[in-house]
């Protein structure tokens, strides 16, 4: 069985491992204020172009997440979010726990638009009703789509007219930032968001999500709600050790790009074959419309999730690839299929 | 400089890095769900003899606290603590956060009777107040004293005739089990507590705590609660494989025990010298009492903590010893004193 | 001006007022444990034909919404709720500052029907998502229609299969079963609800709701939850004596027929006028749909609120009638309409 | 039997009662936005001397300190308070609930004092503890002792210095500044605190308290959290027209001073017989020591609390006097001493 179920199969790209096993006996202080977790700090903000910026790494996606948001917004507060939103569906209400509302729209194609948030804004009027102050969007989003440029400043745009804070999930940002379709690059985060994470887990980390905080206003005492909400690793190093690994040399481009060369494959083979995607395939998730007797017969050799029905005949599948995926993988698969 | 200012100061032992490692392209399933994880669970349950037992790995010691805490109490239940207790002040209202109460009571060494919980119990009489509904030791407490059999016998009975969950912190449990002190075991444990976790990130693990639920009432939905507080890992498999390792020879004791070993070097020699302890040495955390300008000069060439004051003349420091603490260092620590 | 803006415009009903005088001397326990409100609670506890309920008084409807929502679910649970619920949009977040999660469904006509909760709870499958566990219905609903026993036997019966708690909010439960389509009673919400609330402030109290709990599991220690929500009143009785009021001879059901009538009279008037309704006009709020300059017109002499654009020359609003309400001011609008 | 049980035995003075009546069929605005609210809130700005103020009614004691120490505090913040605190010991956790810690010290009479917030203050120095934002005093305190001006200045200068919020408790503050002790004024709070309350339910009103807040960075979006927390009520009406009874002639003073000589009554008879209090009997709340067979036959024949033991042959008792307070009560009392 090969698995396409997901990118967080296998462990890290073997470099994190050389790295972390090369320092392992060196002592360094703990909770993240170790050298490399500096020095990873410092290369990200350059990176990002936003020598104010802040960089925390914490664990995983749903933590960098309910950190973010409950640290930003006051209790009567709320996030807007597209309903397919990470933060709406797969994270066991993490947000609701930490006391906020997610305001829902149905989003195009995975993705919010200004005149989506501006229904929501403009709903809410007083004080009977919670207080819209963060637009959260994810890039890619969690049905494999990317932002555009224009389509991000359009939104931050409106987010500074309107008070909003514009909140980035970046658990797949490689794969959007090396995609065939993007125009937007990790500068441009750092002057079109007020914080972002860049995901390190679904892109060969062994754990680490590395949280860029660009909005002044949101950086007081980002260590304490981290601390408190658990996510201040005692030897933070591991982290720091693994985005200066990734950051340092563009590993972390490189890795995004091998996953999205795979997808890339795939769908041309799929293509070829006939068959659609439920949305348009420019990431490293795609997600094929296939008759159901093949998606039956893949599924005795291949992982992958069954994610709609689509008609009596046809269900769509999500493959998704990673810096690990082999090419004979792919290759096999396209001929299963 | 030479580092006795934690026992995180290191990474992982070898061992375990070789185990990341050699399993690191295997593809796997996500979230804790695979075959390491699994058979690391099973072995712990088979240590802790209590085959109902439910055991999930966490990131770190806070995480843990304040998962096991919100999972088991309703919004109007407390936990008693100690005041030196973790949860208490070095969690950053952890606890709190989840909306719980922790009634403190002044501990004796670090440790809890049966007297100063009932104290609470019986202060707790309607709806006006909280309704205590667990207590929280730690094993070692935080100035590094230990519980004998005796003591957490009574404890738990005490709990069990009053409704009380015991929850034991064994963030230090590696080197509370390996003190010459000790008569606990881990079967000790599996039957006189309701919930504990044996601390990893201490111990030799990279990161990692390995929560033991043996209160089946305590087990229900207890993912569903790691999820909402962002703690169940994408790539569950990296604690998995690190307790497997640990716990399927043993290496779990032999790495405390080098850590405590270190620490009684430690003790004899500064007893030697006629200084005496805060609290008695029994763990891999000593308190020597020291005249200020001796702790000055060590200061300049060894990391530890300044502790308290106790005299003019004279304050504690903490000592902490690990797994990684090599005997040079001990030997040129005695040396220096 | 005269307002058909709402049902607490005015105080309370003078018998109540009396009673509250008539007694306001007399020494009397605090937080509810006075007399009155044990009397209050064993008439309520007859009128609902169950015997084991419990009975208690708070101020207002975020407040018994809140209280019971976050007193019967556990932190990864969530309540199903129409989009259109006050839960979802009138209460400034309040659930979900309690840590729970709302899962909205788009209503029909206000209504929840076992179809649309059994697409939430059959969404939710796993620890990546809340678990729905309660479902949240309003009678009469926010834009004034009602629940017949056929529905709510239904969609009691799917909870019970399904393990949801049923939980009814009756800010307007008065004008609900006093509506000419109603067939259901008093006793039927006891056995048909897990929890229900009998809506005092809109309906002739000065201010108070009667939270009604049937399931027994829902019960325990629920002043503790009144209390830390800051509920429990230290002059309980004030609440008690008013539903004493209320129950003791059926007040409670003639108010709302009052408010019935007049706005069926409002209904009459406006259908004869050949103008018809957003919603059913069944309960003491109707929502006519008029020319904007007859809206425009009205708006000169009446308080009330403009709901909804129907289309470019036409809006629903909303008007409100009450144990108050004059049928001069009744005559009055229809002449002026 | 006649009770001292506590001050909210009785109704409303009757004059609020008549002004609610006089009012009643009156049409108002809801939540406050009532013109009967407002002149009641501009009055109290003028007797506070603080045109910037806000103020907000609410129902009781524990809603008003739970809403304004959540909208006050971030997540990490923490409130200083007294061990026996209102906040710490007698609302269920109600604070904690809404995820904050208290920080309790020990108090001299009930009272903070600088070097007590000082000790907490300076003990907390990193992200690994929470960041103590706001000191809660009571005044009377619970135990009857009151602040001097002096000694409120100097809390209030500390807090200033070092970015603190002072929050004064007034749920009894009528006692306070009517007491013979007492030199401090309305106007001395309104520049002495960031934030205090005055309670109505324990002087005179049916319901109420009237949170006053000076300082202008507590007073955004403080609506949303009444709403938030279920403390905005449809007819605020009723809460506006008591405090407008309460301070249009000093009916509030006349109340409080009236409470204060039958204590004074009480506590001079006490001491003729011989017997000490167990604090300064300065307010309407005294703590006589007794002998146990002198409170066994008083409990015959009054109702009181029995407060704490104070060695074999005596126990303190609490003994309160309110507004309604009769002094043939009082006289009867001395009399069976």
């Amino acid at each position: 069985m090969y698995s396409f179920k997901n990118d967080y199969s296998e462990g890290a790209h073997p470099a994190i491992l050389k790295a972390l096993m090369e320092t392992n006996l060196e002592q360094h202080e703990g909770y993240g204020e170790d050298k490399y977790s500096q020095l990873a700090r410092e290369i990200i903000k350059g990176k990002v172009n936003n020598p104010h910026a802040q960089v925390h790494f914490v664990c995983g996606g749903t933590q960098a997440n309910l950190i973010v948001i409950s640290a930003s917004l006051k209790p009567h507060q709320s996030v807007i979010s597209a309903e397919t939103g990470h933060i709406n569906i797969h994270e066991t209400g993490a947000i609701e726990a930490t006391g906020h509302k997610i305001n829902t729209v149905k989003g195009e194609n995975g993705k919010l638009t200004v005149d989506k948030i501006k229904e929501v804004v403009e709903l809410h009027v007083d004080e009977h009703m919670v207080k819209p102050k963060m637009v959260y969007i994810s890039n890619t989003t969690e049905i494999g789509t990317l932002y555009k440029k224009r389509e991000l400043e359009d939104i931050y745009s409106y987010c500074k007219t309107n008070d909003l804070y514009l909140f980035l999930d970046g658990a797949r940002l490689g794969s959007a930032l090396c995609s065939k379709e993007n125009d937007l690059t990790l500068e441009d985060l750092g002057r079109l968001t007020d914080v972002f994470y860049i995901g390190g887990t679904k892109n060969g980390a062994l754990i680490g999500e590395g949280i860029v905080i660009n909005n002044r206003k949101l950086q007081e005492d980002f260590r304490f709600y981290m601390k408190q909400r658990g996510a201040l690793l005692a030897k933070g190093r591991i982290l720091g050790i693994q985005f200066l690994e990734l950051f340092k040399d563009d590993l972390y481009f490189k890795l995004a790009e091998h996953a999205n060369i795979m997808a890339e494959k795939l769908k041309e083979g799929i293509e070829k074959k006939g068959y659609g995607f439920l949305t348009p395939p420019v990431s490293n998730q795609i997600f094929p419309i296939l008759p159901n007797e093949v998606i039956e017969r893949l599924a005795k050799k291949y992982h992958f999730y069954l994610w709609s029905k689509v008609d009596d005949k046809t269900s769509a599948i999500r493959l998704v690839t990673s810096w690990a995926t082999k090419e004979e993988g792919v290759t096999a698969f396209l001929q299963d299929l």
